[in-house]
């Protein structure tokens, strides 16, 4: 299982006030709570400053790798400021967010996996935008993995992202992106899933709800990673009893350490 | 989806004391709770008390029918309370608790469960105990299904119970459960499943916890009924929210109801 804490994004108000402002002690703060909620990686994302993106991207990482050591994923449709980002990370296993099945896209974000041997989330969509049907889910997502496999990225290396789109528009759509990561898990097996849950509960009322019980459903499924907030005691105990009910827990021993020291509660 | 109420069961301490004084209105104010809170029937459950089952079934059936409608759960492992309880519970769709593959129990619970045409829980465990192994649970549940179907008995009123173990016993006793769930679903495509969940968690922490994320995970199997507490606002909610995400809530509907009455809750 692999926690990406989603705290330090621009685009949340609190952030985007301390980069304004370049408080570096609470963006420091931000991430050291993070890691010690649990988080694995923290991603890292300023794609709100169009017109600073890159400089931005650079104090963040800069400002976050003065406190934890933990491995960072890098969040931008932008191959500059990914760039920017991996080059100042430091040399642990570092994430992608994002490739896509988007032509240029594609081609510009793949030289950037490979020159630093990342993990890459890997979002289904392609240049006619996100798939409308569960087909074509499926067949843009099975493109994908086709195409990086023969680019050299290892299964292991992949995170599908399969792309939520909100159960209020359609009451279909949280069972296809289930269906969607159970079929791919059996046919590559050694590839990871990945997604922010929030799209899911889009418009509707008890949001947190819906996002966690859409996570063990998909955990259930098949997926072993979330881009979310470790903050969240309430999510952060769900997964972690889902992550020992799925089997992947030997003697249950995260679970037991997670209970003992207070991270896990009913 | 099925949610049967467990309160009314003597083994609870204060149902156990509310019997011993013929205390009715106890009784029929967690009747009154338990269908208030959202239970579609209510268990009724006198097996600790050995030497009057009968008649404290007769007793309970006849209290509970004076203020609730629901149909009722008649629950024992002794055909004769059983029989006693079915004849008195009226003429709604009654479910039986339970059938199981033991030759015994079949032969003289089916025909309780044919002639008050009920839902019936079915064990997975026969003459040789519950069992063992993953391929013995799906053998053994298989072949109860098969007998019941060759009696008559219609998939539509079978509710397969799996019968869950401590996962502190042994951490693949979750995912057995759930791959049992998804096998029969797809093989037998009319059958519900049924559990009580409170097995999977004992002895470990938070069980409460580890209980309702099993449920939520047993959904995404294809899982369609529980035996639980109804009064539990949060398991109730994770259900209303798990069953709109699983797709079978036209237009949320019945979620936005939950969430509108204060029944569902983050």
């Amino acid at each position: 299982m692999l926690v990406v804490g989603e705290l330090i994004n621009t685009s949340r108000k609190n952030i985007k006030e301390a980069v304004e402002a370049k408080n570096a002690e609470y963006i420091q703060q931000i991430a050291k709570d993070q890691v010690e909620a649990g988080a694995d990686y923290l991603d890292i994302n300023c794609g709100t400053r169009v017109y600073d993106e890159e400089e931005i991207m650079a104090w963040l990482v800069d400002t976050v790798r003065e406190v934890v050591q933990v491995p960072l994923c890098i969040d931008s449709p932008n191959p500059k400021a990914l760039a920017v980002g991996l080059e100042r990370a430091g040399d642990s296993t570092l994430m992608v967010n994002s490739i896509s099945a988007e032509k240029e896209r594609f081609e510009q974000v793949l030289p950037l996996v490979k020159k630093y041997n990342t993990k890459v989330v890997a979002l289904c969509m392609d240049d006619a935008g996100i798939p409308e049907t569960a087909e074509d889910r499926l067949r843009v997502s099975d493109q994908l993995i086709v195409d990086l496999l023969a680019a050299d990225i290892s299964q292991d290396q992949i995170y599908l992202d399969p792309l939520i789109k909100p159960l209020g528009v359609n009451n279909q759509f949280g069972v296809e992106v289930l269906d969607c990561v159970r079929t791919l898990s059996l046919r590559y097996p050694e590839i990871h899933f990945i997604c922010g849950l929030s799209n899911i509960s889009f418009g509707l009322p008890e949001r947190k709800l819906l996002n966690r019980v859409f996570m063990v459903m998909n955990i259930t499924a098949g997926m072993d990673g979330f881009i979310l907030d470790p903050l969240d005691q309430s999510i952060m105990s769900m997964l972690g009893a889902a992550w020992t009910l799925i089997g992947k827990d030997d003697y249950c021993m995260n679970y037991l350490k997670g209970v003992r020291a207070g991270r896990i509660k009913a």
